[in-house]
């Protein structure tokens, strides 16, 4: 009956406020005018505070996959030398654009569901001096992993390299302020953290970056940079912007500015926590260990019961939608999304499912319990975020 | 951050399914025009079988009390003698309005949180000879009591008396066919279980009402249901319908028929009992006892905590609203709405942080607990209703 009541806790897309689905009910305008150029010259201004940077932010129509592209688009060329850092399967993504660009990729590893070490890159870059690039994903979406993207960064500040990052599951839900931890470009999309539909692509570049993307020559055009920074400049977009999507940014823009990072982070890392202590609780196997566990996504493992189960029991019985392994991990373990629009109470209701889901799949767990730790923990620590 | 998210779980308004938010969105049409005229009376014929009759169903702009009113203006003069069944806000409300319009009133009474009992209402009716009309509350929302109307009708129907039943939190939740159980006018609003915002109250009346409604002199200009009997014959409203809500309206009949009645109360039961398991479960007490509870509104009372610090905590800290006790009964009980667009995964969320409330409101309960008791009760009914 109720079809439309779908739950959304995957990694992206993340539900959109209703707020921001009114703004982006609004009816069209022509994205030449005046009124159009003022909206989205503002809109690309008040990112950066998103981004936690001074330099321009671009906005493009395109997936998180085309942002990881316009990276790699903007700097490097035919035959250059690039250290991927990889231990998921969006960390092996940019190891295939750099490829598709022709690059020599050294890849620098971990076992899915682990960190990198920023030693391993230390130790690349000691290798591979002529690396012009390191790429790194910060919420590695595959693992539920967050790599140590400051500890990566200072090593790869000691060179003439620059560090892209993947912060499309991060960006707005964990800490990654570009300009403090000297990050040279950092990209993201718009269904994740920043609650909107799929659909824009975000991306920012240090003056040391520019240095490289101004001297490239690799063949692109709707990729190209350059277009990028002299429209915007005009307070436009070199090709048609998506309007609705622009619209809905702005309050989204709003509602983070409302809530603050710091405020908003706390949320992240208290769902995080709740749900990791609810699957500890239950016994299951959380698929990261602590230390490197994303604020954004969880990857729980089994422990005998079959994962596509209990997500279909979700699906069937609530509507709850959990994701499922990538890769090898296809039905070795599931996923669920806590970023976005989501907040403490939301955790408890798919904690509270979830403990039926498993039942349902003949896990062996202890109803309520799962609920009950995650209560304790928000009970613990609700008063950093309360209601936020 | 999330203001908009307010998670309604009071008995009314609920919660507004998006497609029906949508359908209300369309742009204004002319209310005399074709094109709406079509759609009035398409709607109002639908409405049938929600009412579970035969009879012309009526449409009018107003509250829930407009239609009561609705009621009693149509069959009640200056010295008519009625008997008003009342046990709780809305019975009372009853008397109110036919006092006003000059009856005498003959109270048929139980203690609030208790059902009358149908041979009340009998024994009133024989004591009563002339008693020209039987007001009775189907479910009375300030306790949470689902009344016997089935009884009550039989013993009513004995007689030349007509029984009117405000059906406002009980329609399309509850079982209550009008014209298999004679009952001769039928109230019901539009923000309950029929997913709507406030603003339209419905009335459907028997032959034996008719024959009441015709001869009736009170005065009476919006209220005379003779007008919108003649204009629904021509496919309109006597006075300016609400467009809008009428859009909603033929979206969530379409709702209500795909799902099937027998269904969607399957689903009420099943929210009913999760719900009472789990405050039984806590060590709470219920306000009303199991066989005569209702399934769209559970009353809670206390064991010691403040229940309007439960209910501030619930708010603050998620955004979950909760009703409290009506008249003497405030800040005696708590009432936790579960009708219209609500499903069990609801009831999940809203009792776990009801228990993280009452945690912090101070009372002893066990966290996790109830949640148990509520997820065993899906458990075992689960296959009756899953997702409808």
């Amino acid at each position: 009956m109720f079809k439309e009541q779908t739950i959304l806790r995957i990694p992206g897309p993340t539900p959109v406020p209703p707020q921001v689905e009114r703004a982006m009910a609004r009816p069209m305008v022509g994205h030449r005018s005046g009124e159009f150029s003022a909206l989205f010259a503002k809109t690309a201004e008040r990112l950066k505070y998103v981004f936690q940077t001074e330099q321009d932010v671009f906005i493009l129509a395109g997936s998180g996959t085309a942002g990881l592209e316009l990276a790699v688009a903007n700097t490097v060329q035919q035959g250059d030398k690039v250290i991927v850092c990889t231990a998921g399967n969006f960390g092996d993504r940019f190891t295939k654009i750099c490829k598709s660009y022709g690059a020599n990729v050294v890849e620098v590893t971990a076992p899915w569901g682990e960190g990198i070490d920023p030693l391993q890159v230390a130790v690349a870059l000691a290798e591979n001096p002529d690396a012009k690039v390191v790429f790194a994903t910060h919420c590695e979406t595959s693992t539920g992993v967050l790599h140590d993207i400051q500890g990566i960064a200072e090593q790869v500040g000691k060179t003439d390299a620059i560090l892209v990052v993947d912060a499309v599951s991060s960006l707005g839900a964990a800490e990654l302020p570009m300009d403090a931890w000297g990050l040279d470009i950092v990209v993201t999309g718009s269904q994740k953290a920043l609650m909107l539909p799929p659909g824009l692509c975000f991306l920012a570049a240090s003056p040391k970056a520019w240095n490289l993307i101004e001297k490239n020559e690799a063949p692109r055009f709707y990729f190209d940079l350059r277009a990028y920074r002299k429209q915007l400049a005009a307070n436009t977009t070199p090709y048609t912007p998506s309007v609705s999507l622009i619209y809905g940014l702005a309050e989204v823009l709003s509602l983070i500015e409302e809530a603050g990072l710091p405020s908003i982070f706390a949320r992240h890392k208290q769902m995080q926590e709740m749900t990791r202590a609810a699957i500890k609780a239950l016994g299951l196997p959380l698929f990261t260990s602590d230390d490197v566990a994303s604020p954004t996504v969880t990857s729980i493992g089994s422990n005998g019961y079959d994962v596509e189960v209990v997500r279909k029991h979700l699906k069937n019985d609530f509507n709850i939608i959990v994701a499922g392994g990538q890769a090898h991990l296809k039905g070795q373990i599931f996923r669920i999304g806590h970023m976005g629009y989501a907040t403490p109470v939301d955790m408890l209701q798919v904690l509270s499912a979830l403990e039926i889901a498993l039942v349902k799949a003949g896990a062996n767990i202890e109803l309520g319990r799962g609920v009950r730790a995650a209560q304790e923990v928000y009970l613990q620590k609700q008063e950093v975020t309360a209601h936020v």
